[in-house]
């Protein structure tokens, strides 16, 4: 007997009359004066679960009665079309096995009733069972296949970027250490440091903040590369855009310039939005009925609106001439807080911006200096209804100014250099950006907070699971 | 102007005549008294470098003649017909920019000649440079896009377990801890303990060893997940096998039973190996020639036998009749070392071997009690010339069973709560598996030291880069 996914069943991939084993767990049970009971079973595989049809005459029908939502079963059925409203074929039970029960459902966490978002968070082991946590995973699922699919058809090779690390890319983390010294007993050395030549790797490490450094080693060797891995902030940010713990793509392209990234945050934005409404219309369709309204349609407004390119000083004068009480005041320097971002992504532009070359005293030291002197070539694309979700740069890739940088900012060449030896030995141009995994399945399926779009988020106090 | 990558201009995908721009690194380049010079030009999309013909009547003739191995290059070029052995297209340079030269040739750490591979290792940031790593890296990036296409095409979803974790999943950890408490300055707790309370999630914290508990949770509700990401293991370890810091897929599957999910494993490997085979000929054929003869026939091999089913019972009977001398004597219990592994997959079978259930005692607490109540139904897929190179097993879904053996190991009902609740709630069986990336990436190279098969690998005493 064919185990058949209750998504083969719903698509008409068995035919009317065929008989099929579905497995999965109950949703919900509903009994007829007939002598029937119709019985929604769900295993994931899609939004909606398939209606099983359960007559008196299946010698466990007392059983059948007492289902609950959450018990596992074994169903063998016939495939038949359906009478009713909604789903074109539903299944005739020929038997209905019971693998496991649930022990209370009176306290069964995941009772068949609306549970709040923050329940649900309280409860992150059995909230995928949940319609929106499941269909979060589907979509988050969705996207990540479409990111590694449209990096290797266009010749990137994924890296993995090391998790521990001895460096701090942003010269400013707020890092996580990794230890195996005891803590109750921790080394000293005579000047009465923590002698961490005793810690496991022989020095003091954490967990990295960005792959970024390490992917540029790669990007020139190999062109073409990306990461797609965990990345962590110690920050104490209670937020629900911050994560400790969170996933990030970040694409490094020899010989290319901060226009060729912006395009390729432009197509790569594009073509994984397309892949979620193609592949994934019945978790949009359920996102716009009960998350956000507008879920699918600023997906198809991304996809067909050309992103507006946007140099930072000009957006300055928009800001400053626009009229608008800004909480934070604008002028030429500051970092755009939020409300100037979603100023001008919704309302100036009303479409995706890249915003670039930003002060170089507001940005990171690899980023590359522009003929300005006063700005680097840096952008941010800024998308309505979210705000900022790339950051990228073209880094700097001539010796000396960098050495020049290094120095202004007071770090030193010695911790810097492997990093330097890529600009001492056939140097090219090359440019990069990061995306924030969670932001972008925030982004496209609408949820409000980055906490439920990953399975066990990790923030201050909270490590569950 | 197009910039076409090596692969492609290699691949014939420019006609003859066609004017194109490639980018890339010099390799070498030899001159000839006819007044001209011949660059192999890389950039990392495929194995082989391009030929470029630079002719002296180059304006820039005088410095292309000082090119040395590793200076960056952008040559506009017309394809042509090669008239020497080897490649069947070179190219006809029109323009040679010299975008970065090497610093001092003559200590460039990568100069064209051959170094040892633990030298590479030392100049991690620049070892993509080379041949070995440059396959290494191509190898790698196709294994894992293949292991996401298997997935997805099946139905699974990709699951992001967390990194950090306040769980041991195997309950006898070497756990590197996660903290952001000042080394200098513990607080402790009035009972003279550090005081996790303080620390940034509020409890001890460490690296996950496996994500399969909670991977079990997203599988006992969307029915087949998988996941692809980092694990951590704090052991003192210096081999060729073993990594602090490796990359683990762990597929879970509801209503899966020890056949099932050794056959998916079988499924799997065969699909990878052969999408190695098939999308990166060119460098298997560089492997096969320099670091292990066996290199593709192997994996021919892998793809074309039937991995034989074998009881541990019946590998034990088989290893104390066999007439050898093993350095680990033999007998019902042991714990199968290597050596006792390769006798039964290289000599015995001549082919994968998946030995299925093992004495309980020495397999972890989740594993499903057989009816014997002496082994459980685990299994390891032990391939030749590697050895083991994935463990999985079917997992306990008995409450009562579940509870009797959690006892049994002196572990308590209140740290597996969460984990309990599956049990508790529609439980169903379910069984997964572990492989490790980096040994997969070895076996397939046929590399020696996992070390070489990571970008920046994670042993004892070296977290550098």
């Amino acid at each position: 007997m064919t185990h058949a996914p209750v998504v083969d069943v719903l698509a008409g991939k068995y035919a009317v009359g065929e008989t099929v084993t579905v497995k999965g767990w109950v949703r919900t049970r509903r009994d007829s004066k007939a002598g029937l009971s119709f019985i929604a079973l769900h295993d994931g595989s899609c939004f909606d679960p398939v209606q099983v049809i359960a007559l008196n005459t299946l010698p466990n029908y007392a059983d059948i009665q007492r289902l609950t939502a959450g018990c596992s079963l074994v169903v063998t059925a016939t495939v038949k079309e359906s009478e009713g409203q909604g789903q074109a074929l539903e299944l005739d039970a020929t038997e209905v096995s019971i693998v496991g029960w649930v022990e209370n459902p009176d306290t069964y966490p995941m009772a068949a009733k609306r549970h709040s978002i923050e329940y649900l968070r309280e409860h992150a082991h059995l909230r995928p069972r949940t319609n929106v946590i499941g269909a979060v995973t589907r979509v988050r699922n969705c996207l990540s296949q479409a990111i590694h699919r449209f990096f290797h058809e266009r010749g990137y090779f994924w890296v993995s970027t090391p998790i521990i690390t001895a460096s701090d890319t942003e010269g400013a983390g707020e890092l996580f250490r990794v230890s195996t010294l005891d803590m109750m007993n921790i080394p000293t050395t005579e000047q009465g440091d923590v002698d961490y030549s005793q810690d496991f790797f022989g020095r003091e490490a954490y967990l990295t903040v960005s792959g970024q450094l390490n992917g540029e080693t790669y990007a020139c060797a190999m062109s073409k590369i990306y990461t797609f891995g965990p990345t962590f902030r110690a920050e104490n940010s209670n937020t629900s855009r911050h994560l400790a713990e969170f996933w990030m793509i970040e694409p490094e392209v020899a010989f290319a310039d901060l226009g060729d990234i912006a395009q390729l945050a432009e197509d790569m934005l594009k073509y994984v939005c397309k892949a979620v409404l193609e592949e994934r219309a019945d978790d949009m369709a359920f996102f716009a009925q009960r998350i956000n309204k507008e879920a699918i349609s600023r997906l198809e407004k991304l996809i067909s609106s050309d992103f507006v390119r946007m140099d930072y000083t000009d957006a300055i004068e928009i800001l400053e001439n626009c009229g608008k009480d800004f909480e934070f005041p604008v002028s030429w320097g500051i970092d755009l807080s939020s409300e100037h971002e979603r100023y001008l992504a919704e309302e100036h532009v009303g479409a995706p911006i890249i915003m670039q070359n930003y002060p170089k005293d507001i940005k990171a030291f690899y980023m590359r200096l522009n003929d300005d002197n006063k700005t680097v070539a840096a952008m941010d694309v800024l998308a309505p209804g979210i705000g900022e979700i790339i950051g990228g740069s073209q880094r700097e890739e001539r010796l000396d100014v960098f050495d020049d940088r290094l120095e202004e900012m007071g770090l030193s060449k010695e911790d810097y250099g492997w990093y330097r030896d890529l600009r001492r030995y056939g140097t090219v141009p090359h440019s990069g950006f990061g995306l924030g995994f969670e932001r972008l399945v925030a982004y496209v399926t609408g949820m409000q907070n980055v906490r439920d779009v990953i399975p066990f988020p990790r923030t201050p106090g909270n490590a569950s699971y």
